[in-house]
């Protein structure tokens, strides 16, 4: 086995990319948003509150991206008591909101997308428009 | 879209004409309160501890004035496990107690009031009470 | 005194443009940057981290971004131990790094700007030029 | 030597006097403030942001009001490292930016107030002149 190999990176322009079609989506729908994008590690690559995004929503959708990046899997289908268990082992950064979805290219996880300030089936709507922004990606149900 | 559009502010009068409406409340229920005040973006306007307020209620009273600014609504009507989703996800600032009302004014949130002590009957009535204070802001149940 | 006064916001839209312009001149400067725009209240608006912006200019950018709108003036200027003193006060969020301008329009403090990954003169220079984005804001030396 | 003995304590009437006479003092200098009044345990007992205080001196307004009373004296006396090691033992609780004043009557230490918005100096003048609306506490320099 080699020490370093290829691997796939989101971009910014990526990342912007994806800010405007979860943004689009969203004013289609009237319902604004908070809209973040995390790379690979979890840090923040993009960040936008739509005029009537809520600000406790802020760190939520940081958060859920984080986590959908982090699990590889869209966040909210942790069942029982282990959401709690996570969610205190980790200081909150796992959080099983709906509206997170990871970012995953050629079976490479590059990033997560959260949006949040409506429901979590709102948020997920806008989050799977700013997933469809790249080309290739996977998607989800 | 323009950059920048009117709003409207709360100011540091309004603030402390909501404490002592709160407070007279409070006294004539002979129930004594801490009382917050925050502005639009959650931060701390003005907050008093009647003698008798519980020193636990002094942040939660703070965190239910900004739920409320942060939602735009009523404190405490969250319904199932969503509500520990939340206030893990917001690291605790997301409550859902009873006793936080949010400040509209021309369909515009300018702030929020959260009264904490007693129970949350006891405290929602001291918040509608300060909330009356501002006239023309929005009223709830 | 009146319990309400009129006030000015920065929209969305604001914010974003202020990313655009702070993005052209980054790629123009071929020094990527991470660029933090926040409301009045020291609240994240929006924020970008370009191809080659450091991780843990996240956190700065957005700090200075608050710092500049608290303080409503240009970040770096606090002299001796004072920065510190304010620092741990304040829990690290005031920072004293040079690269955060506060949005000012009308006399009015409606956010802040803040940028960081390269030097300080360049990450200011990055600041202003998303700055220059919203007709009308007070400009900065 | 008894296992209880007699105490004094600051009243939520007199916390608001201390509001309102520092607040008087900042409107005649023209100079907006937060002032925070705090129990003897360093809990807030009332605060208040004028028109014009700054978000970041919330937090800062009330460690001065706390660190005052804990050490019995005014903020800002402490000479070289000490400080700093203070800062970080505490977590940045323990603050030595001038403007924080312990209340102190018939030599009982029953709270702290601590005022920032502006320099250390114009914060303490409107920290005394808080001090000064409660009679027969200890004044300061």
């Amino acid at each position: 086995m080699s020490n370093v190999e290829k691997h796939l990176r989101l971009t910014h322009a990526g990342a912007m990319r994806i800010l405007e079609a979860a943004v689009a989506k969203a004013v289609q729908m009237g319902k604004p948003q908070c809209i973040a994008v995390v790379d690979e590690g979890g840090n923040l690559l993009a960040f936008t509150r739509m005029d009537g995004g809520k600000i406790l929503s802020i760190e939520s959708a940081i958060r859920k991206a984080a986590t959908a990046a982090s699990s590889r899997g869209p966040t909210g289908g942790i069942q029982g008591d282990l959401e709690f268990r996570l969610a205190h082992a980790t200081s909150g950064r796992l959080v099983n909101l709906k509206g997170g979805l990871p970012i995953i290219v050629d079976g490479i996880t590059i990033g997560g997308i959260g949006c949040g300030s409506q429901t979590g089936e709102e948020d997920l709507e806008v989050t799977k428009a700013g997933l469809a922004a790249i080309e290739g990606a996977q998607t989800f149900g």
